[in-house]
């Protein structure tokens, strides 16, 4: 399991669904109640996100938890 | 955000997929590389895993990470 790739990914995947919705990392931040820096790291893929933060960022993006790693590992993984 | 039922709910699920697998607490946490009191902490909602420790549940369970996250959190949340 490519761990660095999960989550490159997981991070491009969360600002695409971030982009769709038209708000920016710091409004994203200020609706999930999570800081901007955090927001930025997820997205760069340098935080491992936890179980509960994944669901804030799921309901602040109005969508469905299991959407938010609903994404290709790009084949560098199964 | 009911954080509390999320974990419950999320415990209930994994513990599910797993006997469906017919694996043991032991057995999966053995295939996924973590501690079997890890795996028994969050089947009992007591663990907000992170997505990585996520992966490797799902890559055990041979399911799509998405699937451990897909469950009812049975009309107590949004």
């Amino acid at each position: 399991m490519n761990e660095e790739n999960i989550l490159l990914q997981f991070g491009k995947h969360v600002k695409e669904l971030r982009q769709q919705k038209n708000l920016s990392q710091e409004q994203l931040a200020l609706i999930a109640d999570l800081d901007r820096t955090y927001i930025s790291g997820i997205e760069r893929g340098k935080r491992n996100v936890s179980l509960l933060n994944l669901f804030k960022i799921a309901k602040s993006l109005n969508i469905p938890a299991y959407e938010v790693i609903s994404f290709d590992l790009g084949g560098n993984d199964e």
